[in-house]
């Protein structure tokens, strides 16, 4: 039987012990803004920081950090000026917006599919109502562009920006630099973690659709004639699996990455290494891997340029829900830029097994017919005809010289040559392969994933079972009673742990023992420490595992040894 | 003699390393936006680790991370709508906006000072003419706020929200979820690290005046009664130390943080306390203590509600120039944002030591009289007298119901009763001590501090001596020839060295070992590991120093030993 009510019970949970709570609260509350509290903080950036870690790694793998603020010349390349919408309708009667997809929900499959015409009709014919005012005086659906928009600058000199809906294009953007620093030699990436926007109309379901949200994007650069092949062999274990529907894979599978890379269910060799190492990091964080399938986009769900798309889906309060995208964006997004910024800087070079003969047509300036006609500026029209790229078809042509002055250029004026040469590789588009984050989604999962309810002596007992790595804090420090010597012994303990590298600890001295227990277990601290009287005869104490409640004593340097070195289970 | 070329040197490396670069540049640009690249990136999120594992190890210091989109009213209330502003002058003939006081540089002393009129009127006898079309025609100098705007969601219902101007009101939003973390146990304080935003009209400055910056700010909340007071003797060394020129100790001076709270210079011993932390930090890093001074803010120069205010500057390139403000801002924000938003979970519970009995006058409704008067309402008037916080000093007076009725009292209807009460303690607005660190300009100085200019074998040479705490990579692993094994040896070394945890290695595989080791003192690596012919043979590996550029060999499990413990140098 499902039980409606967990959702509630964990959020509320959430919320009053300051892991994930909505922002701006004390003015009303903004919807699709949510803080990281005192305890949500310490888990976010250690959520992060694994991610970091995981593929940095990977030895050709960078990180880079560029800024929010976007001017929109990069973004009309990047394709999101035209194309970041939701289609939107407003209630003549009451000014409501409402995103048009969600009002005609139950009345579609797939309402998000449908056009501003299709949505139209089907408004007008199931006579839909305004939520809020139960009007039927709709304004035709519009698409509405889902970016913050602002401006940089003052008056006469401020240009339009936009708040980056993605934190790909400051890799993009980077391209020449991250060439530079990789010495020329692909493949190489660039990863990046921070805040992405996306101006939900009416965002819904808590911490899956946020206006302000952590991304965490990696833009892996490669040659597609030479594309890197890793040993998928490392992960025997099986996923589940589902291929396009429209393909010839159509179904659901339990398959290792190696068998759907192996079987073309997985295209592209890249791509399936990035579904691989995804998988192992979400583990890393605690995920259930019962809870994550790899569904493979259709090819009419893809994004125009993506030539294969994967999102890695996880199961929890709120169904299936996307937190991972990893797509082969293949050349698109550095010709775009290309074309839209005409630099020349975002091509990598591809040298040749051997050197290439090629012949080629080359045109000669006549100087005995061009000096003549045309006397001071010869010199400049020899020098245009040269630089020309193609042989003109036809006679006489017009040519530009570089002061946009036109010239007749006849064929008595030129000789056609050919020419060998000898070419020794190419500059050439590298192709993207994407694996793309929601971090907040990842963490609203966790939290889901090991969240438990158990019953302990007959009553609701919750404790949040987070692995280690990315627990609150690594421990708590609990004085039996906050007075004769345990105050003390208490707060010179957590000062001795705190100064460890990387190693976090709170003191809590509130009520009974038996209560405070109960909090560290409900946020998910790992151990917790006691110090009672015996500790202050003979400097030993309690340590306590979350997870089966379990106590030993140890002496203080044991305590801080096994800390150190993440071993305090071996005492168990 | 100054070396007026020695910033452009440190730029261009900067750039051509990919430390710090312009953003945007394919597109020409935005001024006040960098990127961190794949060098400069890890150096800034190392800096970040520091400075939160630094506050971290404070017991009651714990981390919050709120939205960088902050809806109007927040900002309203904390003063950035109506005061966050420069003065901009309008060129008529061109459209060229300028920062009003950056026209009059030249003519007064602290143009930042002037007001509107003020500046007009220097304008106007000086003749200043336009920079950009050097017409003199000027509209008059008017206030332009410097936040970035956008808007929450879309048409009828979308709200005027700004990208946040400093990360603290986010700490002042949460309070009351802090203030439940803690226990209701005041001292405490929350920390927050990420963007800050500034639409500066014309930046100039590099990384020092951004419109996109990085900031890291600790808000600490204290009972201005019981102000925690910390041990200064920790930190004996001297640093200079301008006190408020305007006040009793006027001058520079080398000081303690101990003598300098003790002779009363600094005014608070909370605010000393994080004058000292703040030090310790920036040494951490790698800040020389020579170029650090901290200068009292004059009377007339501190923000409105501040009652001491301390910057610390470092000397670098651009001069002295503000990286941390320690201020305190006493009750100012709570009181506000309680003013602004009528929550009244903005203070603390203060326990007197002894309970306090306090007479106090009581209104008591006299249901003889009320009864017969207001009928099937007598109740609802009577509850209403009952909450009435003050008595009434003239009779008859209007009294409003909950639904907004309003009935007349009279003199017969209420007695005036004395009674005792005992008050165990109150409610109070805690205040608040703030250092804020600006994590570009630090990065800047620590850059900059540690950029050496050498001479060696005659000609120039580059070392970025980086405490290896924030290097950009702890280690650069070189073969000697990529190929004959050393390049499988190289890449296998460098795979485990990049799995310990923490640790990040890069490979260079390019051109000679001289100009590999160049290229790694360049950028700050401390350690360069080079497998050589001999490596195949024995397993031995030559660790080079940066600083000195001494080698030691030693085998594979010294290094990663070595790594880990971080004790390599003992090698030498």
């Amino acid at each position: 039987m499902e039980d409606r009510e967990r959702m509630s019970r964990l959020v509320s949970l959430l919320r009053r012990r300051g892991l994930v709570l909505p922002s701006f609260e004390i003015y009303g509350g903004v919807s699709g803004l949510v803080d990281y509290g005192p305890v949500g903080a310490s888990i976010k950036r250690r959520v992060v920081d694994a991610w970091i870690g995981h593929w940095g790694s990977i030895t050709n793998v960078v990180e880079i950090d560029s800024p929010t603020i976007t001017p929109e010349p990069v973004l009309v390349a990047s394709g999101h000026v035209g194309e970041f919408n939701d289609k939107m309708s407003e209630c003549i009667s009451c000014g409501g917006a409402f995103r048009s997809d969600h009002l005609v929900a139950e009345f579609h499959e797939a309402p998000d599919t449908l056009s501003s015409s299709e949505l139209d009709d089907l408004i007008e014919r199931e006579g839909v109502r305004c939520p809020s005012c139960d009007a039927f005086d709709w304004k035709k659906p519009m698409p509405m562009n889902l970016m913050f928009q602002t401006s940089i600058g003052a008056m006469g000199g401020s240009r339009t920006a936009f708040l980056r809906p993605e934190t790909a294009q400051g890799m993009f953007m980077l391209f020449p630099a991250l060439y530079r620093h990789f010495r020329q030699k692909l493949p190489f990436g660039a990863m990046q973690t921070g805040r992405g926007y996306r101006n939900e109309i009416s965002p819904r379901q808590g911490m899956i659709r946020l206006r302000e949200f952590n991304m965490a994007e990696l833009e892996y650069f490669i040659d597609p004639d030479d594309p890197p092949i890793d040993d998928l062999s490392k992960w025997p274990d099986r996923v589940c699996m589902i291929p396009d529907p429209d393909g010839p894979h159509p179904g659901e599978f339990e398959m290792s990455f190696k068998e759907a890379f192996e079987s073309g269910i997985v295209k592209h060799p890249t791509v399936a290494w990035f579904l691989a190492m995804t998988m192992e990091f979400l583990e890393f964080v605690g995920i259930d891997r019962a809870k994550v399938r790899f569904r493979q986009h259709a090819g009419s769900e893809m994004a125009h340029y993506a030539s294969d798309c994967w999102d890695c889906e996880l199961m929890g309060e709120h169904g299936w829900v996307e937190v991972v995208g990893i797509a082969n964006r293949t050349c698109h997004d550095l010709e775009s830029h290309e074309e839209h910024s005409k630099s020349s800087l975002l091509r990598a070079w591809r040298t040749y097994e051997k050197p290439v003969k090629e012949k080629s047509e080359v045109i000669k300036p006549v100087g005995s017919v061009i000096g003549p006609t045309f006397r001071e500026r010869a010199g400049e029209v020899s020098s245009a005809l040269s630089k020309l790229q193609a042989t003109p078809s036809t006679f006489p042509f017009e040519l530009e010289l570089p002061d946009g002055t036109i010239v007749h250029i006849g064929e008595d004026m030129v000789n056609i040559a050919v020419e060998d040469s000898i070419v020794s590789g190419e500059y050439f588009t590298p192709h993207v392969i994407e694996p793309a984050f929601g971090i907040d989604r990842i963490i609203w999962h966790i939290l889901d994933h090991n969240y438990m309810e158990v019953d302990k002596e007959g009553e609701g007992y919750t404790i949040l079972s987070l692995k280690p790595e990315i627990a609150p804090f690594d421990l708590v420090v609990l004085p039996l009673f906050d007075k004769d010597g345990m105050d003390k012994m208490a707060r010179d303990i957590l000062t001795r742990i705190n100064s460890l590298r990387g190693i976090i600890a709170e003191i809590d001295t509130s009520r009974s023992i038996g209560r405070r227990y109960a909090r560290a277990d409900e946020i998910g601290i790992p151990w917790a420490v006691t110090i009672d009287h015996q500790s202050l005869e003979d400097n030993t104490v309690t340590v306590r595992r979350r997870d089966d409640q379990r106590q030993v004593r140890t002496d203080l340097d044991g305590l801080i040894g096994g800390l150190k070195s993440g071993s305090l289970s071996s005492m168990f």
